[in-house]
């Protein structure tokens, strides 16, 4: 794979989308017009084997997927996202024509989310693996919303359905069976950019997106603002056939919904004033409450409902 | 390896330098106060086994190069480094100390550098891998310093000394002997910061870090440049010994400092009219002049002198 004709090739499937970006492709680095006085930056990496399996989807896929894994933090932090960095290893076994498929695969979800590809680094790897880089920005810092901003009382809420993408990979191993549109879940996930806007500017004061499951990341905010986020497993939103497949698998589905993870929805804490304003903006499934931890017990999540499991952030992922 | 124990650990290891620095770790997203109108960005991956190698370097090492080759980067555009963010993948068989040995080496330049890690993601991988976005920031895009900008009249300058990463290499693996300093540099580049600002400040119109090597590196300027760059290989200032690893492996010293690559020393093109001034800020060893290509001669870079090799694109590299 000669590097020269390879960056040529990508750089045609990349598209310029913003004024802000000065340089592009094809430097050293790329030159970008603030687009706020704050940038709002996650890095995510992916790897093929351990978060996507290239004999299970596409290499256009598996470029949507890294993108949408990084993305989905800028959701989460509820801000617009701007520029997309990707850095690529690719094992000389690919073949180019593959290499550009990815290409495409993350530009579509780019034009998609408004984003310009900025820059990147394409190198040699044992197997495929894929960095990215977002940036947003953001005009006011007090309308980024960490995972440090519950308070008890708060309402609990999560966006979309959960459970998708694991009964998804479920089907695609042949382990149950269950409509396409699980498995669609599991190869191409959508960021929920706009909820997340929408969420914030609503008064979420804490926000997180579900990538390892709401088991694991519920206890994040919990313990990153002090306080126990409880959940009622039986009220959450499984996606259509999440249930069966579930059952097939041999797992209460509201346990699976809370630990399968990589549905990138998201979860956010509302102070119960804003409660309307929250139903108003977008669809949010309420499926719990924050409160104070009592003497004895440490802040983070506890769940309640369905076969009352207390302690899920043990359990193994679906999905990575 | 617990996830949180280690994320824990490295957070223990960074160090929050800027109060420009809103959300660092821990958090969906970094938040940071734009350092200046224009953000700067620049992605660079390394994989053990391509781009250093845990068997001849510490992973405090491997930190170090890591971030370096993308820092070095930001010295070619002549802009001052903000925030890193590294993405690792890291094997299981990888003990958690040598993970936070990466982190310790990877924050002693970030020190040395002015630099703040802002974030990142850790994850599993079947070989460990670190890509680093380093992010500069520059008021006036006049002073960002491409690889566009090479002029026909140009003198072409480089800083340091070349073909000790390769010669240094070469020492480590036995195939040849020289001094410990050569090994010192292949385990442990310098990014060179305050020499590219200083070049841009004192009128270079074109740069790029030599991490391909020149044959290579220079070529990219006259290319983006619509130019050739004409490169003596006699007068390339070769660190000490490299010319007797050269010789011991076979080689003309000229086009092994040209193409053994890792270096990361910065090319520049500067007018003639401003050669005092490039002269008076800081040590630049003149070993070439840009010109316009003949009618059928391609943009590029061509090399006279040493074995008089026209075109050394294609030399393998000592390093990757």
């Amino acid at each position: 794979m000669g590097e020269l004709a390879l960056i040529d090739a990508l750089t045609g499937v990349l598209t310029h989308r913003s004024k802000r970006v000065v340089r592009w492709l094809g430097d050293d680095a790329a030159v970008v017009r603030a687009g706020g006085d704050f940038a709002v930056t996650s890095v995510d990496a992916m790897v093929d084997g351990v978060h996507f399996d290239l004999a299970r989807m596409s290499p256009s896929d598996a470029g949507h997927r890294a993108l949408a894994g990084a993305l989905s933090d800028l959701a989460a932090m509820g801000v617009a996202p701007g520029e997309a960095y990707l850095a690529l290893g690719v094992p000389d076994a690919m073949a180019q024509s593959d290499v550009v498929e990815l290409y495409r695969g993350v530009d579509a979800l780019a034009q998609a989310s408004g984003v310009t590809v900025a820059g990147g680094d394409v190198t040699q790897a044992p197997v495929l693996l894929a960095a990215v880089t977002v940036v947003g920005w953001a005009g006011d810092v007090d309308f980024v919303v960490g995972r440090d901003g519950a308070r008890p009382g708060d309402l609990v809420g999560v966006t979309g359905t959960l459970g998708a993408s694991g009964a998804g990979l479920a089907i695609l191993e042949g382990r149950a069976s269950g409509p396409p549109e699980l498995v669609d879940r599991y190869r191409r996930p959508s960021p929920r950019l706009l909820e997340g806007r929408a969420r914030a500017a609503a008064g979420a004061r804490a926000m997180i997106d579900l990538s390892d499951g709401l088991a694991t990341d519920a206890a994040h905010i919990g313990r990153c603002s002090d306080v126990l986020v409880e959940v009622d497993l039986e009220r959450l939103p499984l996606a259509a056939g999440v249930a069966e497949v579930a059952v097939a698998l041999g797992r209460e589905p509201g346990e699976f919904g809370a630990t399968a993870g990589e549905d990138y929805e998201l979860c956010a804490c509302v102070p119960p004033e804003r409660r309307a304003e929250a139903e108003a903006t977008a669809a949010l499934h309420w499926i719990g409450t924050v409160r104070e931890p009592s003497a004895g017990e440490d802040a983070g999540a506890s769940f309640t409902g369905g076969s009352g499991v207390q302690d899920l952030a043990g359990f193994e992922h679906e999905v990575s």
